[in-house]
């Protein structure tokens, strides 16, 4: 068991058998307690959790559907009359049991409800384990808008058992994958040669690789924990991949962490053209993240849908889109200014190399 | 000019005009500004705010239709896809200029925008003064539950200035004095009586008075932000008193704070009972709050509907109704439960005091 500590409560990393996720909810035996799964999770993780701990084996269960376009404000509403009719109280607890999804708005929905009561998280995708479920971030989309509507609110406990990896396809493994590689290239240039390594044998992640890059992401946050300064670092590859994923929702909707691993692409190639980051590196991410990672096609009016959502991400100040850098393979520096027509150019580079171009 | 310093921000307690508050929105000239309103409100106080202040004389004012039963999740999220569709950023401000309905749907609609954006609340009704927008609670009511979603966040800025109440009819100020006296009851009873006082001549109200009103429970606040103990105090009136006014919303409804000061009468009538309030205090309180607040009839279905919201009450814990009690004038203690079956009594009690029974 790999234990750290985070912003009042602790992340344990291991089975969560011998975690101590049954000494937390002891105390809600006799309270209400509510389970947010989706369906798969409902499927493959739920029953693990229910029969291995007394104490939360009457739970009620609420599945969410699935899919990023279902994170939404109406989703929110429903629970929370659910939670309403069961007359639950701002003592009860929630456990957040899926992946990004559940967690972001599972977060949400706990800390809204009567003022905010507790929740755990149990992330059981890897990317839910190496980036969502970490750092109190939760929230839903606004139409396309990823997580325009949230706040920073930290669960009571987070367990991470790589247990409910195993039944997970590749696909989804890589959409995971995408943020440990993006914790290497903005702080350890070591560590993103490890990620790159275990790439190989996708399947069988290694709780000590787990743990370091889990770490990478806690002592940013516990340094700036609402994202005033360098917590930023951890956007790198989110402003043109928050783009690309919102755009193509609504169309072709693509993972996460595939979108981000595009968005990683992207931003170490305007790193390049500004010339912060050499081109053997630029040619080096390129390669290797366009192994896994590949353009969708994409159309002008695509483009410009794009761009539309470029200007009303979170991250900007002052009409500005802003966006991380890379400054050498390990380095990450944030709040770079990027107009719309440099955005334009950037796009119109990436057509030229997509899988189908249109 | 008075000046009280609450968590992080500064309450000022005067004309707005020789407050700080021009120095604080002056950063925000070349940011976005929006100044949430009331119909009442944009008629009767924006012009003042446009016209004295150079820096948000072109603030985005956005109309928020009156009554409780507008201050749910869809106006919220209508205001969120505004804020969108300006390209609004977390660096951006709101100005919430009404009464309690405004400063509480507001700050929940700064608090969830992208992560939380600054807002300053400038209460206009004598209730948001002495009440809702000090304490950091910002919230919406999920159909007939009160405040049933929501956050504690608090403004950068407070500022009280009783031009506003220049234009409030009597109703609307019986509305405020009710909290002004709960404040008097369950700390000071002293302070009590001078609220009394005051009530002979309502529409001049004291710049002493009023401080000294706000100072209560900012104190209480202050010592217990998150209401985990002895801010619960402050709920005093508001067990019954929510449930009438809950209850009532559909029907006929009446306005918070004279539903708290039926409140206040009936938990007072509750601590007579259990012995911790004497019969005359308990009959002094009922004929003193009797003046003002009156039962509206209610027939057996209608206290039904109050149990079953008792039952709902954000305070509780365990399955079990709390609520305040008063063992004396100016001394109040909080978590007395109560069962459904006391508060049936306690309502067939009140019922035969009905102006009109039925």
């Amino acid at each position: 068991m790999h234990q750290l500590s985070a912003n009042g409560y602790s992340v344990e990393i291991g089975s969560i058998l011998e975690s101590s996720f049954a000494q937390l909810v002891e105390p809600y035996r006799n309270s209400k307690c509510f389970i947010i799964v989706d369906e798969n999770t409902q499927e493959y993780c739920l029953e693990y959790l229910l029969t291995n701990f007394d104490a939360i084996a009457n739970a009620e269960v609420i599945v969410l559907p699935e899919g990023e376009e279902n994170k939404q404000l109406q989703i929110v509403g429903n629970v929370w009359e659910v939670l309403t009719e069961y007359e639950t109280t701002r003592h009860d607890l929630i456990i957040n049991l899926g992946g990004g999804l559940i967690s972001d708005i599972g977060g949400f929905i706990a800390s809204c409800y009567k003022r905010g009561m507790a929740f755990i998280n149990i992330p059981t995708s890897l990317l839910a384990m190496v980036d969502a479920s970490i750092g109190g971030k939760t929230g839903v989309n606004l139409g396309v808008y990823k997580n325009q509507i949230g706040l920073f609110s930290n669960p009571i406990g987070l367990f991470i058992d790589p247990i409910f990896l195993g039944t997970l396809p590749t696909e989804e493994l890589l959409n995971g994958y995408a943020e440990m590689l993006k914790h290497g290239l903005i702080s350890d240039g070591e560590l993103y040669s490890e990620v790159l390594e275990q790439m190989k044998d996708p399947q069988n992640v290694s709780l000590e690789l787990l743990t370091k890059v889990i770490d990478v992401k806690r002592k940013i946050v516990l340094d700036d924990p609402t994202e005033k300064g360098p917590r930023k670092k951890l956007n790198f590859g989110h402003t043109f991949g928050h783009a690309i994923e919102g755009q193509q929702m609504m169309h072709n909707p693509i993972k996460h962490g595939y979108a981000v691993g595009l968005g990683m692409i992207i931003e170490s190639f305007v790193s390049y053209k500004r010339g912060l980051l050499s081109e053997d590196e630029f040619n080096r991410i390129e390669l290797e993240l366009g192994q896994f990672y590949q353009f969708p096609a994409f159309s002008d009016d695509d483009i410009n849908e794009m761009i539309a959502l470029l200007v009303n991400d979170k991250k900007n100040r002052d009409g500005k889109i802003l966006t991380c850098l890379l400054e050498g393979i390990g380095n990450c520096t944030y709040d770079h200014e990027l107009t719309s027509s440099e955005a334009l150019e950037v796009f119109l580079h990436f057509k030229g190399k997509q899988v189908n171009p249109n």
